[in-house]
């Protein structure tokens, strides 16, 4: 993990403009501008981090071109953004390398099951009678995989992940640990004494290339038909997705937040952390849910919606200003009521 | 999964009226309308769906007898409730079978735990000292019960899934994957120094018959006493609840709901997604509690709440709809402002 | 498990004041005051609970000394704080044991980790490359430690845990079943196309000393440098820990809230369930942050805060208070829109 500096490595795509100061130091790792210490590259993008740049031992530093470069002892590599510079480093000499390799001994693969070439299976990993692996799949220890699961090439599952029968995950799909792939969706039907009697749930869930699941994620499979997370969608931690449910490309779904039954997600969406969707509704692409919000029904613009229930953002900031000045409000009506009431009494004389 | 439409098959359970069109249709599958093929039976019960029938390729739908039928070349089914109906059918016809069978080699049973007839224990099961496991139990791969821990006739239990020592789970339970049983209760005393001590949690969980629970929902252990899931009780994915909680018969939680301590939920109530209780309060029989809503008080009358903190319904909607109409409220500050202005200065004069 | 009531054992710690009534009842178990046995030992400290003191079965309880003796067939044990006094007695004589004894058989010892003395390792755990085990360590059943993970002395792990790779746990540590440490920050960066490409995560988390996490919670490893989780904390169930979050000593995080990335918690703070924290903040130390309440903007100022945005609790109370009276304030400007017209039409005349 050393990169010379003034390497034709570095400059590699495209991210290198002008290296300012000595270019022959050697790079040995890779911090945060406040952590950083000498032989470490750093990088400076939010003005909120420029207080840690006085006293950082970094022996590098990507930077704007038109960053003030006050300082002697270090190396300036200009660029015009910082942060995209700093991972495409981290991308290309620093990535985790996974060493999943071979099948354990204590995998069990039905017979009746289909691995692809070079398939890595981690120690209890059980995969169900009917199951087709990929080329080159990556499923970590003590996860399960039931009957009839698909795996596309270049897969990678964590540890302890479940994925139910008949599920069909993609090519490319990371998915970490503690996720539950294809559970029962939640539905029943309530007879006269007010017993709810389970409504068999027969579909499955699709997960289609480049998605990326959190821990402890919940997608449930589909009552009929599938339960879709389409292509590129990224999924953060402890999300529930119900059954029926179907995300539009590139999407993002950000930590703990909830999707209801056969709701369908545009493209390009983000549903920000903690934010909730009833069921049986339907979001535009590009529509932006803010942290916290409950969306209660159909959204078919583009645009930043929060509050519970959520408004468009434009008006939720306006109702949420005229919430926090509500008591100038109170004392108004207050002032208002006394007047009027002395304007009568004047009057009345 | 072949079934003729016209057999006494499909008239079981009272569900089918009247059939119009070709009775000689030989159902193979059943599809949501917006995705049905040749061969497959649907249905139609929200008119939100009606879009969808001049364009499915099912050969039989589910309809109620009102229903315009102007297309021919499909069979109708005419029931009261066709959702029902729907429902009936996939239960009798179309019902997912669970495979494991037998004890897996791998699966531990400590010699001093006993087991039912017809038990299943899949992969690296591990059934602990003091178990009782009763008839006809299926226990998937890689979960864990601890010691003493008693399940009842006819639970299915799926993967991963961890139940602490000393929980009793009932008959005819449903446990996905992920889900953990009886973890400690959050309980500490602060002393002097603001360091928190742990306090022993030794009570236990107790789910009662045909609860179901969904995937990686936690149900911590009571601190002494027990942590209660009544007879009937459904809770949905990511749902928390907390030590000593009760909750009463045929409730419904929906997803990633948290109840707080000690606190006691009445029977046939609903919990919708994302809503949460403080601790030690209780809620009286058949309330609905509305999603994102945070429960603060006891409820001591049935009906609908929401908000945060939560407000009967009515209530909560009327303040809903004021808040929403704040701008022109504040508008009509203005202007009644304005007016007085207007009216002292005439006074004045 | 039975404890004479006048044995020097009970007086220990300081807890005992003086016993009143029979001195020589045998403590055979203890209980909740609404469920309690003969033989069971009780205390009273909520008022909410003395409902229950008339028709309690417990032999003993624990009250403060001014409480009313009205009945003759129990014994009463005075103390100044009958919860602490309860709970130390738990402590002492009710504690529960882990019998998790040695390293079975099925349980993966990778020939480059190190274990300390006295560690205990459950069926079909996996200790990978590179671990270091502290003593007296007890890891249950179908855990998995990835490469490099380090583990402190007389640390709890409960079963079908992930702590990924380079991960570092304290001393004393406890953490329930299904927890995930160190899965992938949520860290993208979106190309022109609108698709993400995934930043590698290569920090690690540290968890501290004495921390306790409960059961499904998820911390991710930093981006770069760690996700600290500093000596005391006490983490809820289902609770989401984002990429570089640093969470001060002793702070307490109730289940299902959840703190987004490169944000600081300071010392001695408590998130109330459900609430959120946006990321890239900051809280001071000592401050409390209310149920489902969402915090958009660092507080520097210690005390409460409630509400999505959240404000400090007196201002939000405030606001709170009238909202709920905002139908009041909307007939009082219907009631000043009539007198002003009144005015007009008297002064126009």
């Amino acid at each position: 993990y050393a990169v010379r500096i003034n390497s034709p490595q570095v400059g590699a795509n495209n991210i290198v403009g002008n290296i300012v100061g000595d270019r022959d130091i050697i790079i040995k790792n890779i911090s945060k501008i406040e952590e950083a210490r000498e032989g470490d590259l750093t990088f400076l993008y939010l003005p909120a981090y420029e207080k840690f740049f006085p006293s950082t031992k970094a022996s590098a530093i990507l930077v704007k071109p038109d960053f003030n470069k006050s300082r002697e002892n270090i190396a300036y590599i200009e660029v015009q953004n910082p942060d995209f510079a700093f991972f495409t480093i981290i991308e290309k000499y620093f990535k985790p390398g996974f060493n999943l390799n071979g099948v354990d001994s204590t995998a069990y693969v039905d017979p009746a099951a289909v691995l692809g070439e070079n398939v890595s299976l981690g120690r209890n990993v059980v995969i169900s009678k009917g199951c087709k692996i990929g080329n080159d799949v990556k499923i970590y220890h003590n996860s399960v995989l039931f009957e009839d699961v698909e795996i596309g090439d270049d897969t990678i599952i964590f540890s302890n992940v479940s994925i139910r029968e008949k599920c069909k995950i993609g090519k490319g799909v990371i998915m970490h640990s503690g996720t539950v792939i294809g559970s029962d969706g939640f539905g029943y039907s309530k007879n006269a004494e007010g017993v709810y009697n389970k409504i068999p749930q027969i579909g499955n869930v699709i997960v289609e290339d480049d998605v990326e699941l959190g821990a402890n994620v919940t997608i449930d499979r589909a009552t009929i038909g599938s339960t879709v997370i389409k292509k590129g969608v990224k999924v953060d931690n402890l999300v529930q997705i119900a059954h029926n449910v179907i995300i539009g490309e590139n999407t993002v779904i950000v930590a703990q937040s909830g999707i209801s039954g056969s709701s369908k997600i545009g493209k390009n969406c983000i549903l920000a952390g903690q934010s909730g969707i009833v069921g049986h509704i339907e979001l535009a692409d590009n529509v932006v849910i803010s942290a916290q919000s409950g969306v209660t029904k159909s959204i078919s613009k583009a645009g930043q919606y929060f509050g519970s229930p959520a408004k468009d953002h434009r008006t939720a900031l306006r109702i949420e200003a005229m919430v926090r000045n509500l008591p100038e409000y109170v004392e108004k009506i207050k002032e208002l009521e006394k007047e009027v009431k002395d304007l009568k009494n004047k009057l009345l004389k």
